[in-house]
């Protein structure tokens, strides 16, 4: 069943914040079957919400608005939606008592907030002051959820997602699959994409590409296609595949090593901290990182990590012969099982014709066996994306060696 | 002028990746003058599409789009916007020689990428291979920008604002002032904002905080007002305040290093390299950076940096004994000028009574000056924000030191 959201506020029209609500109450539909048709966004301001909301009933049943219910000046949602569906407004003495019993007789807003539509089912808002309503009149619900994230995600949960699937019990989850792979571009994956949707007219796939990540999305009916499209996927790249709840390789790459109990040391360079910021951002990374030598300048790779100065001059300071030295010394200066080294250009400047802006080495080794080592080109990329793009290949470069065995050359 | 801003993809409504493109686009907007009225997000599918610009046109002369401009099966909005523009389309050697230069003849995607709607502008991307577009009839102006972070925010600044206030040249910024303060809440700004706004109470104040960085920004027509307001604030905050076009304290902090000649040297633990990621995303850091030492394991903090077992033993990781060890391990390690020592409990375990999830430490020194030390409370907060706030804490603390002469304690 299709819906639209609908999210209210000129914060989020001047770019101030981020209209991350919708988006999660887009995942939290679409995991209960119903379909987010579109999203909008429109000023606190009586005629531009009339009509968004309006043109939204046009096309869908459901209509879901986050934010103005508060009770300062500029929260107008209640008194919107109480005109759209002729109701007068009236004083609930239960949320008073109710808010009067979580904040005090003197909460200032009490009046304002217990002054609800007469014609509104309350969604109660055990977090925040404002209550949320939905309406309902000729088979079109309108559901009004509060701005402030934490009070619209604890009352989507408990009060309105139980409502929408008691009021619409024909709505199904749909059957759906993703695939993570890393290392991989989309062109790789886009021509059996193309095969399978031939094949599989009924499902839906969506590849969505984020800097070293794609993710495949499959969705349908029809669970069998589903599970065949997803298996012909995992066995045509069987070793770029990783699996994550966060969909973040560096998790897989965690969970790889706890499951093995291995550990892993890093020495990076051009990304500058990165890899470890992505590993140490994980709860309990701890159990197999044991840290990153950030080895900016010269004199750290030489001082902390052993690179010797006539490697550097000799090939310069993003070489081979430099990640190698790199894991050599993690491996001296630590216990690790796994080490992993990285040097590039990251620009904009300090690129040379014969190594251009973009030209990023990376090494990695397990304990006692032989340093694998491969040259990228990030050619044309800007610093921030070959930074982000060399993290995203060194975690995955460990993940496959891990994994499925796969050296780097 | 009023705009509005489709953003297009099923990733969005299905909840997969938030639409921060349209905030970044708005706030861009603003600045230059522009009226963002509204924000929408519709699925890759050409009706959809179709009709949300057509709508947006009754609202609105000027519609920005991003997303659906690659080579894949779902990209489709250079498609959709020629057709609702009666536009052909050809190939154009301009660009596929672009794109034969910066990635080679055998890109994939290179007849796709090259072919382009006949009536429509090119907006050149230097990032990616997809090119933006702008469709102009009738006086509907109509720019397409591709869906990537980097690549639209590159082509927004550097090809679509230069288009956009040539074409619209009666759009004028308001006057307008940012400060920029660091370690600092907006509860300690709050009253002085609340003095400045009833004696100019024609000026627009707006306070923003963000992880450590609060930003003030005054808006209005009376550039006396604001320049007045700006004095007063700077002037009561001075030691807070820090200058910087990105409005990131790490910017500051390298242009005060750089100033100076001076360098410095970070060894991190629970931000886990993300101080070394703030400094090494902006070009030409390693002027003043010398590294990170991402002593995340005990071992690490003793191998690498001298740190004790015994003041590990009787004072735990996270204690004012040993961040001001790690900085002695710094200045003896490198040759920096100052050094930066961070060690904190991020969460969610590894709790305890005495130190809580969210006790942080935090030691900075100039080499051959004294050490100053202080701890952080971040209780109650999630190890992503401990993190965050700390980093920042970490960057704030030692440009106030350097600028001000504040120390920590």
């Amino acid at each position: 069943m299709r819906c639209q959201l609908i999210a209210i506020g000129a914060e989020i029209l001047s770019g101030i914040i981020v209209n991350s609500n919708s988006s999660h109450i887009s995942a939290r539909l679409c995991q209960s079957g119903f379909e987010p048709y579109a999203h909008t966004v429109v000023p606190d301001n009586q005629e531009a919400m009339k009509r968004g909301i309006l043109r939204a009933f046009e096309e869908v049943d459901l209509v879901i608005t986050t934010g103005g219910l508060g009770p300062t000046l500029d929260d107008i949602t209640r008194k919107v939606a109480a005109e759209l569906f002729s109701s007068d407004m009236v004083y609930s003495k239960e949320i008073a008592q109710d808010l009067i019993k979580r904040y005090g007789a003197n909460l200032s807003s009490l009046r304002d907030q217990a002054t609800i539509p007469r014609k509104a089912e309350i969604l109660r808002n055990t977090i925040g002051t404002a209550p949320g309503f939905v309406f309902e009149e000729n088979g079109k619900v309108l559901a009004l959820l509060p701005g402030p994230p934490l009070e619209m995600k604890t009352m989507l949960e408990d009060e309105l997602m139980p409502y929408l699937t008691q009021r619409f019990p024909h709505v199904k989850p749909v059957s759906s699959a993703k695939l993570y792979f890393i290392n991989l571009t989309e062109n790789q994956l886009d021509p059996l994409l193309r095969e399978l949707q031939e094949e599989c007219a009924d499902i839906e796939i969506g590849i969505y590409s984020s800097y070293g990540t794609v993710t495949v999305l499959l969705k349908g009916r029809d669970e069998k296609k589903i599970a065949y499209a997803k298996q012909k996927l995992a066995s045509s790249f069987e070793t770029f595949l990783f699996e994550a709840p966060s969909g973040k390789i560096e998790e897989a790459l965690i969970d790889e090593l706890r499951k093995m109990k291995g550990t892993v040391a890093v020495a990076e360079s051009c990304t500058g901290g990165l890899i470890a910021h992505k590993i140490t951002l994980l709860p309990g990374s701890s159990d197999v990182f044991l840290g990153s030598l950030v080895v900016y300048s010269n004199e750290l790779k030489q001082k902390i990590l052993g690179v010797t100065p006539k490697v550097i001059q000799e090939h310069g300071a993003v070489s081979r012969q430099v990640v190698e030295q790199m894991v050599e010394g993690l491996f001296a200066k630590t216990d690790a099982q796994y080490a992993v080294a990285i040097s590039g250009i990251a620009g904009p400047s300090g690129g040379s014709t014969e190594k251009p802006v973009g030209t990023v080495w990376l090494a990695l080794a397990e304990r006692g066996g032989p340093c694998h080592c491969c040259q990228m080109n990030w050619q044309g990329r800007s610093r921030e994306v070959i930074i982000t793009l060399s993290s995203s290949r060194a975690l995955g470069g460990l993940y496959r060696f891990i994994k499925y065995g796969e050296s780097l050359v």
